[in-house]
């Protein structure tokens, strides 16, 4: 058995010492709230709606355009394509262990899995759909959804309660487990070389997972500042001020610049990085937190190290079927 | 076993009396061409590349978002959407079953499925990628493609016929067996309802198995004027003459309004309908078809007949598993 091995912080932000993590591994399974227990029948269900592109205006875009689950649950780009092309400012969080997420969405606007499934349905520049009632008019269209419908809701459940219910109970299945970080965790020494050892103990020391922290190393918090250290060269660069993240929800500027604290879990995958997708690369991004969160300048191996370390948090993905979606039999969606 | 049945077609071109067609249940495989064999490897590697949006040039569009596998082996649109939000004029075919075209594209242009998935991957509307050097270079820089293309086709593989032979071989495992037609066909008699019999056999007595022959419905030849029978009403609503089929690539007077033969399985998961997609309900197609077609006004019991008989064509879709594609560990798509 894994012996829990607490970390001391080397900086918090009240530079006091203080017991803020231990290295723990990924749940195989995600708590579900009181009201959606997960069933067997609303996770198929809820893969075919996350699959289908016709909860989009245009029957281009599903959830896994944008959060894909054949790759990092996102789509490598700075801001994802919505409908007709459009593009937001923001970059696609990963649907990977996003159970394990407090709150949703890079401001943390939704409080829920099920909150988080609405949102981009109707956002004009995303799926685009004008409404609700039309997605569940539409869904209602579709003969084939009647079913899977009531097998996992009872009669007449096509509603976009039910709808974003399912969704929320397939993505609480969608969990990487056995990365070889938690493979050492649990005991297997080789499971990591010694250079993401040292990049792991790296992580520690600088302070890394006072915010990152947990299974997930998504935080105790819900949220944090980004960046904490005001640099002029690197605004200029990258613009990360341009978006006042939570304050953008709550118009309160005591929020200005407060971010969720996104996962490392497969962070090796969902590049390019931030909440405005602008810097390309693992490498640039594990400097400039040092940089702007903790106030270090990383040395060339130090950054190798932690990369590499960063490289061992990329999971096991679960085998899935291809959904096969219901006909819309003999008539055009547009 | 199933007595094969002769059909006497009521109207043939030279409006003399020939054997046109039998009814013939869809093969479960497909045949392959002499120098690409399907292999397990391939089939893998080509699913991948199949689903793959890193193959366009926004990385949002794969093969898979216009000929989506989890539906008809199309989108329901008009028109599809390809890179950036841009549409052409003509409809996505379905993707099932295209093993069994003689050619392939609306226009017949392409001699195989190989030279076909080369197309759209290039072209400007659709995926978008400057060429095929760019979307080698690409797959190079994937990793994780390496080792897929070494076991499909051998060491250093990565090359733009390998990734078309892949796709290719891919889109040879994508059939539709067992469908009521077919089971029917087989001997089970209960596995079309009265109506679709009659349906059935409407279709052989006008004429429509003349083009639409064969398993796959999709005739022996290859080509087929449309329309032969010049409407201007029809015209004026739907612009079928617009377009000059396969006169557009050989810039041949002779070969204007020509178009493939499309298949008719699964044709009630495949609206609209038609080279540009105008044709939105499937009552809507027979209808036109038998009058531009065959010069013949159905009635409406006739037209629900052959509806309820082209239902009967909707085949069993394999089960597939979701391929977990390599991700890009580290750098940002664009």
């Amino acid at each position: 058995m894994f012996k829990i091995r607490l970390l001391v912080t080397a900086l918090t932000l009240a530079g006091s010492i203080s017991v803020a993590s231990a290295w723990e591994t990924l749940p195989t399974e995600a708590p579900a709230p009181a009201d959606n227990a997960t069933t067997a029948a609303k996770v198929e269900l809820g893969q075919m709606l996350y699959h289908d592109p016709r909860l989009s205006s245009t029957g281009t875009v599903s959830c896994a355009s944008c959060h894909n689950t054949m790759l990092g649950g996102e789509d490598n780009r700075p801001n994802s394509m919505g409908v007709n092309g459009q593009t937001g400012g923001r970059s696609a969080p990963t649907v990977w262990n996003s159970a394990f997420n407090t709150v949703q969405f890079w401001d943390g606007r939704a409080a829920s899995l099920e909150a988080q499934a609405a949102g981009p349905v109707t956002n004009p520049i995303e799926m685009g759909m004008k409404s609700w009632d039309d997605v569940v008019s539409r869904l209602k269209s579709i003969e084939g959804y009647h079913a899977p419908f009531e097998q996992a809701f009872g009669k007449d459940a096509i509603s976009k309660d039910n709808a974003t219910k399912a969704i929320a109970a397939y993505e609480r299945t969608l969990i990487t487990p056995n990365s070889p970080y938690d493979r050492y965790v649990s005991g297997d020494k080789s499971a990591l070389s010694a250079q993401q050892v040292r990049g792991m103990e790296k992580v520690a020391e600088l302070g890394c997972t006072h915010c990152h922290s947990g299974p997930a190393f998504n935080g105790p918090g819900m949220f944090q500042k980004f960046p904490v250290i005001p640099d002029g060269y690197w605004e200029a660069q990258h613009h990360f001020k341009k978006d006042k993240g939570l304050a953008e929800v709550s118009k309160n500027p005591a929020d200005e610049h407060l971010w969720k604290v996104p996962t490392l879990r497969n962070i090796a995958l969902t590049a390019p990085y931030f909440h405005n997708g602008s810097v390309k690369t693992l490498d640039q991004a594990v400097t400039l937190m040092a940089k702007l969160q903790l106030g270090k300048n990383l040395s060339k191996d130090e950054v190798a190290d932690i990369v590499a370390f960063l490289n061992g948090l990329t999971g096991e993905f679960p085998k899935q079927k291809i959904p096969v979606l219901p006909g819309t039999p003999g008539s055009s969606l547009n």
